[in-house]
């Protein structure tokens, strides 16, 4: 039984190869990694990450510097149940979410790392192995693009052969997001599956508004219309602007989810190994959309997620978003026909390059 | 038009007098302090704080000192409702609660003990004054005492002026829960207001059980019988319970309370200014509540909330918990009569120790 010896904390603040947009969080130039390596008593290592689009990385980092080795050192690595409910019920004042939950998830990830790769198994046979090869999506931060660049960006992302591609809505006018839609649509053909991401912009009413105007396109989904507070926002939605949607990348627990889908305020979970509260609370997530008969995607970290999407038979798109970070893992997302492949090494198979990551301290 | 210039951050390690207890926090033997000083351009003062049970101080004050200022300085102090929303977008990744909302909580408390300086009113007036004395009960932490140490504890809050009193509950075992409520109802006599809080212990079962066997002990409201995630659960505590339910302090947003007061999961609904988002928040929730025709309560900070509760016609009981705190402020809650008073004193009126904080700095 391996208990947990050390775990050391890294942030780091990654550019951008250009500076991204999206309708909520305006400029982004920079993204923050903060990682979390294990090392058990027999010197096996597990390495988790988690990310901010910028903001509040250090608050992550401080919580997994000043609180969490007491909370765990010494513990059964193994015992990841046990584990995540000490550490959310200690840090559960102030805590519920936020840079908590994000500190916890890269936690979780280390933990289910340390015991596949002690294991001997991929990451996804370990949870549960269904198919090693996920649909999957290029996620394009697009919302300042003309649509001229849009088509360029998406001509890009089909020779890298991607099948389905997501893009941004929720500019000041939505006459321009239709015609951004509808340029796609023709530019990739009947049948081809595009989404769109509102990133929280619009009101309930705009949403319907948008989503009605949308249905001659027949996006898969519409995704985060309207801030992750209002459920009943979200359901309103889905049933009056007859578009599915997709929500969950700023919902912060497994409870959260569950109030989403019992109230039929969501067609496509999507929850973030690295905010939802690491591997453990995304499984429940996705076991809990499949009971709801809901396929499940995903939200960042890809490299991690494709493992956990391989493991889930209601496994819809994985989303790929690269950011920076491609540039700093040994082992870049492998596609074939559109499809992510879930890495037969041991763990989730990332390896940093921490001698590049040194340079980048934040 | 002051705008803001600086803002200083404190942390603060908080010895309690005693170690405290409670069924899902363990033993407590120090509060974190996490203070914002802000000044505007003439050099006007405002003072906000928030603090924690032991634990995410560091991440609260980290968000305050490396995230905050970027956003605030140069604005223009009075426009708390533009600043409020601009924080919370700038850090809602990884926020959107946890350590980033006490932090915001400290801003904006500051913000407007700066604005009532400068209106030379106390924030109560500021906000709109309703009655100066507001009915307050004493918190007890006391869920390992015996019942004869429970009974002296009380006789001490009763000789300190108090009129209405809260216990723990949530032992291992309901009846031992049950003897203590019911010596405390033999105590103090039919008619005087008596409150229980269970920490989140239950389920949702075990909690219906436990109210049901308080019925003949006439509680005021039972705190806290579940886990803040399920409304669903509350709302059936109540129903079932047959006893009166009050929550919030572990709910940390406007929108989660409309939740719990939407469907009817709570009879008192009990934000802490310190964590629900600060002055702004609490306001809209108290006139939320105002508007279901709910009494309101709080959590905590009663040197700060006694203000917020004198604006508001639909005011319950203020919870007044002095922790180690009340050494290191000038001048302590004056209760008369059971009621706490508003101080007329501009702002909040606390003035902080400063010189002998800074022997506790974490």
């Amino acid at each position: 039984m391996p208990r947990i010896a050390t775990i050391e904390t890294g942030l780091y603040r990654i550019p951008l190869p250009v500076t991204l947009s999206d309708s909520t969080h305006g400029e982004m130039a920079a993204f923050e990694l903060i990682t979390c390596r294990i090392r058990d008593a027999d010197g096996a290592e597990g390495v988790g990450h988690t990310y901010t689009v910028g903001r509040n990385g250090g608050a992550v980092a401080d919580i997994l510097r000043r609180e969490i080795p007491a909370l765990v050192e010494g513990r059964e690595a193994d015992d990841t149940e046990a584990i995540w409910h000490h550490v959310w019920w200690a840090l559960h004042y102030g805590g519920r979410g936020g840079p908590v939950v994000l500190a916890l998830s890269a936690l979780d990830i280390a933990l289910w790392d340390l015991k596949a790769r002690r294991a001997k198994l991929p990451l996804y046979q370990l949870l549960g192995g269904f198919d090693a090869r996920v649909p999957c999506y290029a996620g394009g931060i697009d919302l300042d693009l003309s649509v001229d660049e849009l088509l360029a960006q998406t001509d890009g992302n089909l020779a890298k052969g991607f099948r389905a591609i997501k893009m941004k809505v929720g500019r000041p006018d939505l006459k321009s997001d239709v015609a951004k839609v509808s340029a796609m649509r023709e530019h990739l053909g009947d049948g081809f599956p595009l989404m769109a991401d509102a990133n929280m912009k619009w009101t309930v009413e705009e949403a319907i508004r948008a989503a009605r105007a949308f249905v001659p396109y027949d996006l898969t989904w519409l995704e985060e219309p309207t801030i992750p507070d209002d459920v009943a926002g979200h359901a309103r939605i889905m049933q009056a602007g007859g578009v599915p949607i997709a929500a969950g990348e700023n919902l912060r627990s497994l409870w959260e989810f569950k109030n989403y889908i019992t109230s039929g305020a969501v067609s496509y979970p999507e929850p973030d190994v690295t905010n939802c509260g690491g591997v453990s609370a995304f499984m429940k997530i996705a076991r809990l959309a499949e009971a709801f008969n809901l396929p499940v995607t995903s939200h960042g970290a890809h490299d991690i997620t494709v493992h956990l999407l391989a493991a889930c038979p209601n496994r819809s798109y994985l989303e790929a978003h690269g950011f920076g970070l491609d540039k700093y893992i040994e082992h870049p997302l492998v596609l074939e026909d559109g499809k992510a492949l879930a890495p037969d090494r041991p763990g989730h198979g990332i390896s940093f390059d921490w001698a590049g990551l040194a340079k980048l301290v934040g």
